[in-house]
This record gives structure tokens, C-alpha cells and sequence, in this order.
């Protein structure tokens, strides 16, 4: 059950020209479920990425990264991205290098364009090869019911053990031109039957000049998906995959201006929506929480802090049981490996409430208040620490008795 | 239950001389349980320590380093040591330290020394004044049954939710010398009631030179209490004190030669023994996992690893549920943060078994190899890096149900 997450309505994924999709039942884990999904690409259109920096890192993310960097040097521009649930190609070497090669030669054989213009992505079992010949055979019926409007299908396409589906749409009007965003995304923990990987793409209808799109991912992605975590474990396959269609009227050829930035904020709004959404369905999350450090000398130490509450296994338990068991938050403070922090110039606040004061407990505390707030489904952790203005923030939700039951059952 | 660790025997627990030992049940929390310890050592003996890096490390462990210090510098030797259970005294602030303070001399009036020449040690709740009036009455109570024989009083006396005392003991012969050690620990993660500590005290009745002890506890201490983890967090009162009384006939003036590294491999092995005790009882613990990385090009870049494989809470579920789901343990490896790994030259085993060779699935592993493993009570995992001759192992346990139920009950 996912935390305050509404189930997205297939009627409010709004279709953003020069993007078709299209889907399959492949049969590559199991069968009738979709687990192939085709992306075509509009000409002009633009497209960058982040990815894993797991040192693992699976056949299709090299493929993808490689076919991006040839764009960047000169190579013509991507026109398709292909997904497949069910297995990762990760662990696989040179096998794997080659089946996510061939899938891509399939859908350039398919929509009569170069393989290198296809970016290839997986997620599921990893260490087993990718049954290459199922998605062959799956990906004409995947390219058949191409169509603007199957943002909805695609979301269910990427779906491992999400137990929901997960996306959203925007309309922003930026400089009297309108620009439609739509993105999926997928993830729920590094989980049963071996990893879930964390997936998101987004796209959207402006025309975006190439290096200020791979400017604006990273800016996104480092405030959005690059800002959650479930348990810490960091997949083989995570990629996040930002499409500029070109389709529409609005062109930016520069990272400034107040269009620039219009869109800039816009992007990472519903890039944030749609990475806090693998949050609320986290494996077995029964609370969403929001760790923001504030008053941080750098960006990194503030971070490095939020990370340590929020791998906790100690505070994600106390969050669980709604007990304000709250040096426990503070110990993972002292923990996070900023040497030279004062505690004596720490705050501590639970939602509203002022819980330690100068790195003691605030004598007006009262643990009816803490217990207050941490009986709610979503929580703010504000942590100040009156060393500087560098600031950041991390979700995150609880440790509970369904994420050992999810991750300790046998693979099936 | 503690993983394969039968109860230490009191008769097994050899006296040290120079060392006595003491304990009261001060009511300091509960009724009717040991909760002060004292220990009074004899002129000549030398006392050196490690103590938590947590920058929330609590008041007790504040005067223990500047007393400690204060000896290096030339003031009085330590002749006495305190522990209370029950409460941390950390995040008391001022309070806190004068707290701690007044329990030095208390326990100096009594037993005819300053102050200074007093090491206190806490455990427990934290957030909550120390109940100084009840340790002081208590005290007179421990100094009363002062004996050599009290050891394995001792470890009842440091135990919080442990669920058995450890302890142990060994004699020694080095240069003709017999040399008695015996130690006791305590910690079984950081757990209910809000944080246990890992409170470690190993005594031996050889005269080591301070400069030469304060070097042979850091070896110690970093083979053995400081590679071990249960769930990664850290105390804020961890501390591991080492006592050479220096009542016995065997005398060592440097850190080097053949008998300073017999005492040093001697001591190293039994403050193993009492780290490993604290796994075998970690909180919820079925398994004790030993995770030794080799090959690598730095002893960091080992640790690094084998602390990523130690804490990813989808190795140690799937340690639970005894899953051969082993890309997760390569998926650990991959995002340990060794940024320059090549995962071709990468093997792990599990003991004797070869699941992945150059970064991917052995050909030859069959999933039931590494069932039959999996299954063990005791299980080794062995990544070799093919990089260097560095290496480390780190000791850690499964992540259970109980582990959850333990962390997520309220306060009691």
C-alpha cells in the first residue's frame, strides 16, 4: 500500500507530441503481463540521461551511456528507447553486451533507423541472461499499437513489484508558449525476486539544445532522484532518462534566462513528483519521510548527514513503530562522518516541534508532542546545524516488519 | 538466541592480578539488576582506550579521554574504573559532565584516589539526566564486595538487552612468563530501550609501558571490535579499554620484538573472541556472516567493501531467509565506492563455493551449492578484487523479523 500515493488516471496523462508507445506481453518472466515498451522519438527531438554509478553496472545502462556520448560527438540523434521488465542483463558480460546490442538492432530494424539511435533498458533478475529471442519476438506487436496516449500502459509496462503504477502530467505555459510534460516511473526498493531498478523517464514537448538538456538532467535528477532512498542499495540498472520532443513551440538554446529557468524549475517539480512516488510505495513503507539538514557549511555535508538518518535502521524501526525514540536521530547525526561538527550548535525539530536544542534535549520538549508527530503518515526530520547556508533534503520512508517479509522470501 | 556462543562459565574466568572487582544494584532504571560496575587496579598498572568517533559521544566518555590524556601528560595513573547500565548520560550537556564527574570522586573518596585517576563508563537510555544520587548510594555496595574472582559478575553487571553475558579468558606463556587475560563485552546493536553501546574491558597481568599500550589497543582494536557491525549504527558510549595490571613477571617496554608480538597477537585474539560474541547475540541474529575482501590495492578500499556487503539490508534478509540471492552481494560491491573497480577481475565465493568469476555467474555454480551454504548457521563470504594484496574481514549478522520487532517496540 503505497503512502498518500493516488493511483494515476489514465485520462489525466496528457500525450506530449512527437513521443509514440507502444507495448508488449513478451513472455520474459512470466506471462500475460506487459514487459516490453517501445518509445518512438519525433526528429529534433533531444534526449539525456543519468545513470547508475554502481560499478556493476548492467549491459543495457553501457549501451545507453555509449550511444549517448556518439550522439554528443556527432552521431545521428536517438529516435527510440526500449525497456524490458523481468531481467536486468546485469552480471552478463559479453553476452549481455550483445543481446542488448541485438535488441536494439531489432527496433532499428523495425522503425527503419540506426541501432546506435536506440537506447536499451532492463531491470529485473540479474546474473541470468536476457532470453534475447522472447523480446525479438515480442517487439513487432510492441511497435504495432504504437500511440501517443499509452503513457498509462507504459507505466504498467515498467512495473516490477510496484504495487501501483506511477505518473504524472504537467501543462506550464513559459513565455506564452505551452509545454506538456508526462513521465513514469518504477522502482520500490532493491527487491524481490533479485533488484528492482529505479526507472523514470520523462518527456516533454519543447525543443531543447543538447548540452543544455544534459545540464538540466543532472540538475533535476540531483533534486529528485537522486534524493531518495528506501534501503541504500543502490542498483545495477537506476536510470533516469529526460526527452526534449522538439515537438512544440517553445525552443531553448541556452542553460539561463528566465525561460531556461522556467523550465528548468517546472522539469524538476515533476521529476521530484514522480521520484517521491517510488517512495510512498517503498517495500513495505508505511510512512513517507522528509529529512531536510539545514544551516550545513556544504552541500555535501548536509547530505551526508540526511543520507545517515535515512539509512538508520534504527531510526527507519522508530519510525514504524510512531516512537519518538529520538536519539536515535541524533546519534546517526554524530555518525555521518562530518568530523569537525559542534553538537552544541544543533537543532533537532519534528515537524514543528523543537525536540533538541543545542545538541541536548529542549527542556520544554514534551514526548506527547514528538509522539504526536510521529503517529503521522508523512513527517518532516529538520535538523539545523549553525554552521553555515548550504542546505538538502532526502526522502525516505520507514523499516517495517513487510520489507524483511518482501526481501527474506525466496525468489519465485 | 546468540549465534553458536555458549554461555561463558564463571569457573572458566580466571582472576587477573591486579585487578579486583566490584558490583551494586543501584535501581538506576530497574529494580533488583546489577547496574554499577567497579574496577580497582593495583600501583603500576597502565590503562589504555578506543572510543567512539560519534560526535554525539557522551559525557562518561569526555572525562574517560581527558583523564587518560591527563596520564599521558604526567598526572597520577588511573587507578579505578566505573560503569553504570541503565542510562548513557549523552546529550546531557553540562549537566551530563558534572554527573559523570561526581561519580569519579565519589568513587575516588572511597577508594583513597583523586578524581582523575577514575575512568566512568555509561549505557543506555540517552537524552536523560543520569540518576546521580542513586549510583552514589550504590556505590559503597560495589566497593564493599571488591574480589579478583568477580568477573563473571562483571558481565552480568555491563549486560542492557544482551541476551547473555560474554566474557572470556585465556593464559598465555611468552618468554617463560605466564600471562593471565580475561575480558568481558557487552552490545547487541543499538536497541530498545534507545541505544546499546559496545563496551568492551580486557585485563592481562603483564606491565606494559603506556606509550606501547596505547599502541597495542588500536591493533586490537581495529582487527576485532572495530570490525564488527550489526546494523551500521554507531553509539554515542562505545569504548574498549585494555589493562595491563602489571602484577605478573612478564615486562614489555617497546612495540616491537618477539614477545611484544606474542602479547599483541595474544591480546588481539581474545578481544576478537569477545567482538564476535557481540555479533553471535546481535539483536534478531540467526547467522554470523564473516566477509573477508582480498586482493585489493588498500586496507580502505577492503573495508569499504566489506562494510557495503556488512550493511546492505537486501545481503542480510536474504541471509535470513537463507536465498542464495547473490547479485545482491555484487551489487554492494558495485556501489561500495571503490570508483575505479574493474568488476571483470572480481570472484566471489561463498566458503568453498565459486558463484561469480570476472564479475559474472560462474558457469559451473549450481544454485543448490550455494543453498547448502546458504542454510549454514555460520556462512564466509570471499570477494577477491584481483587488484593488490590488501585485504579485510568484517563480522556481521542477518537482518531478521526479530530485528524489527526488537527496534520498533516502544520504550519500556
Amino acid at each position: 500500500m503505497a503512502v498518500n500515493s493516488p493511483l494515476p488516471v489514465a485520462a489525466d496523462l496528457k500525450p506530449v507530441a512527437g513521443i509514440e508507445i507502444g507495448f508488449a506481453q513478451a513472455g520474459i518472466k512470466k506471462p500475460n503481463r506487459k514487459d516490453v515498451l517501445v518509445m518512438r522519438l519525433a526528429e529534433g527531438a533531444t534526449v539525456a540521461g543519468v545513470f547508475t554509478l554502481n560499478r556493476f553496472c548492467a549491459a543495457p545502462v553501457q549501451v545507453s551511456k555509449a550511444n549517448l556520448a556518439a550522439v554528443t560527438n556527432g552521431a545521428a540523434p536517438i529516435r527510440a528507447l526500449v525497456v524490458n521488465t523481468g531481467n536486468a542483463n546485469a552480471g552478463t558480460g559479453e553476452t549481455g553486451l550483445a543481446n542488448a546490442q541485438a535488441t536494439c538492432a531489432e527496433v532499428a530494424r523495425l522503425l527503419g533507423c540506426e541501432a546506435g539511435q536506440v537506447l536499451p533498458f532492463s531491470t529485473g533478475v540479474i546474473l541470468e541472461q536476457l532470453p534475447i529471442a522472447k523480446i525479438v519476438a515480442g517487439l513487432p506487436e510492441a511497435v504495432a499499437n504504437l500511440t501517443p496516449d499509452n503513457w498509462f500502459n507504459a507505466a504498467e509496462a515498467i512495473m516490477t513489484t510496484d504495487t501501483q503504477p506511477k505518473a504524472a502530467s504537467r501543462t506550464v505555459t513559459i513565455g506564452g508558449h505551452t509545454v506538456t510534460m508526462t513521465g513514469i516511473s518504477k522502482g520500490a526498493g532493491m527487491i524481490k525476486p533479485n533488484m528492482a531498478t529505479m526507472l523514470g523517464y520523462l518527456a516533454f514537448d519543447a525543443k531543447v539544445a543538447q548540452p543544455v538538456l544534459d545540464q538540466l538532467v543532472k540538475y533535476a535528477a540531483d533534486r529528485s532522484f537522486n534524493s531518495i532512498t528506501i534501503d541504500g542499495d543502490t542498483s545495477t540498472n537506476d536510470s533516469f532518462m529526460l526527452i526534449a520532443t522538439g515537438a512544440g513551440s517553445l525552443e531553448i538554446k541556452e542553460a539561463s534566462g528566465a525561460e531556461y529557468e522556467a523550465l528548468r524549475d517546472a522539469v524538476t517539480d515533476i521529476s521530484r513528483n514522480l521520484a517521491q512516488q517510488i517512495i510512498r510505495d517503498g517495500e513495505g513503507a508505511t510512512k513517507f519521510i522528509t529529512i531536510t539538514v539545514e544551516q550545513g557549511r556544504t552541500l555535501e555535508e548536509c547530505r551526508k548527514i540526511a543520507y545517515a538518518i535515512a539509512h538508520s535502521p534504527l531510526v527507519k524501526t522508530a519510525f514504524f513503530a510512531s516512537d519518538p525514540n529520538l536519539g536515535r536521530i541524533l546519534a546517526a547525526v554524530g555518525y555521518a562522518g562530518v568530523d569537525d561538527l559542534d553538537v552544541t550548535k544543533l537543532d533537532l525539530y519534528l515537524d514543528d516541534v523543537l525536540v533538541a536544542q543545542a545538541g541536548g534535549r529542549n527542556p520544554d520538549y514534551q514526548e506527547a508532542d514528538g509522539q504526536r508527530v510521529m503517529k503521522q503518515a508523512e513527517i518532516l526530520v529538520r535538523v539545523t546545524l549553525g554552521r553555515g547556508d548550504a542546505s538538502a533534503t532526502v526522502w525516505t520512508c520507514d523499516l517495517s516488519h513487510d520489507y524483511v517479509s518482501i526481501n527474506a522470501d525466496y525468489r519465485s
